[in-house]
């Protein structure tokens, strides 16, 4: 199992600038880098590979969905845009030896409405059209797609692991795997082991967060219970920590994060990493 | 201990209509309902007063905080607008013979800003010199205010018990007490049995929910833990479930309700009280 960090812990958009957290990240503890892209344009892809395999790290792509990229959007612009993104997500694993991509795929962060029934039909015809098409793309380049449910606050879409399974069975692609996140399923499953567990096979990413966001070890998160659950299912994909650095004002504002959630976010990741090694290992 | 049930869980706005919901709230075997106030036009104030007493049940206030409802806004008219609402609700109360008007009393829900200390300092001042103001009209009338914490989703301004706890200190006025709910301590507290512990006596309002205010007893909120937090602060006061009804467009919106969270309302309600009653007597 690989443990890993997301680049939101410490950095937001994440660039060249940002190359030197990569050491860093290494030295604390982590075998993988999660990238979380907001801008390409800031990443020089090339150094970013050399400085990975200078480091010995591995690297997943977290995608980051803001309003203009929504691929079940009303307007067929914000949708092309939507798709061209994550095909950019995968074309950047591919050029960093990656083979995931990650995250709410589905729609955009923070869009959350009670619409019709038939709105709602609408918007899940193209979801499931251009996840079908970007699938494509994807498998064609060895990547795997992982669906994040996010909680209520942050989509209408999909909330639960079986929400995220069923659009997965729908779309009816082999590229795709669930992707479980600590911090959203502590709001919306009943049980998170449980969800794991219904997860099974099809769980293909995995992020270990605190209930607050916080370092994983300090809040009320069942992990032991997830630890037994991973172990049914004979999980070995990776096991990321994503958290936010307070006062970057797009995530802040996305994410919601108003007071920092540990005394550094140095120690978050390291104590972080050191309590989730131990746990599962 | 009186265990209660909120209005929201069947209906938004709450009014005269609704009456008919307080013989079926009895028969379901809660003490004590707790009136969401939207709209005091659309309550008959001696009516509910009248069925409320024929049915043998307590009452207390639960407030509404809408974005013209904001003691700590900008802008003199929303402050003033929001002070009045909450001198309102302390004379329903009176009206009612209540004792307790609760909920987040001092800003709007749903305002999630990452704002400047200046600006920071400033809501702050004026919000803590309205619940002085409000503090007088409601101890003058018996009536006891509770200050709700609720998640990063839904303010910026107080996520934490100890949050609470610090505003009641600087505004330094007898009447007020911590309002702890369930689901939004699930999200922000690192253990909702140290935050019960560090409220202590300060505790003055509970809300039972369930992480995913479904019916209590079926998620992951670790109930005895709670229970007995409650019984080492020597707790006493209301044990009330809140929920939303789903499909109430503006509710739904603030609540962040997009699918039913129990096979019928009134299950959610049976239920769950049934649950809390077995736990806690």
């Amino acid at each position: 199992m690989q443990f890993g960090a997301n680049t939101f812990i410490w950095t937001s958009p994440f660039g060249t600038k940002d190359f030197g957290l990569l050491p860093r990240i290494k030295a604390m503890g982590f075998d993988l880098v999660e990238v979380a892209v907001e801008d390409f344009s800031l990443i020089d892809v090339p150094l970013l590979r050399k400085t990975l395999e200078d480091n010995g790290l591995s690297v997943a792509i977290c995608g980051a969905f803001g309003p203009t990229r929504d691929i079940s959007s009303d307007d067929p612009a914000i949708r092309s845009n939507g798709k061209k993104y994550i095909v950019d997500c995968i074309g950047l694993a591919g050029a960093l030896d990656s083979t995931l991509v990650s995250g709410p795929l589905y729609s955009a962060v923070g869009k959350t409405r009670l619409v019709s029934a038939d709105q709602k039909a609408r918007e899940r015809a193209w979801c499931v059209q251009n996840l079908r098409e970007v699938g494509r793309v994807a498998s064609d380049a060895g990547v795997t797609l992982g669906i994040e449910p996010l909680n209520r606050f942050e989509t209408d879409m999909i909330n639960l692991v079986e929400q995220a399974i069923a659009l997965i069975h729908e779309v009816d692609h082999p590229t795709y795997k669930v992707h479980i996140d600590t911090f959203h399923a502590n709001i919306e499953e009943k049980s998170i082991p449980d969800a794991i567990r219904v997860a099974g096979s099809l769980l293909g990413h995995f992020h270990a967060c605190e209930n607050d966001r916080g370092t994983p070890g300090t809040g009320h998160i069942d992990w032991t219970g997830i630890r037994d659950a991973l172990r049914d299912i004979h999980y070995d994909g990776p096991f990321v920590i994503e958290s936010f650095t307070p006062g970057a004002v797009e995530i802040a504002k996305a994410a919601a994060i108003w007071r920092p959630l540990a005394p550094s976010q140095d120690e978050l990741a390291r104590e972080g990493v050191g309590f989730l090694r131990a746990l599962l290992t």
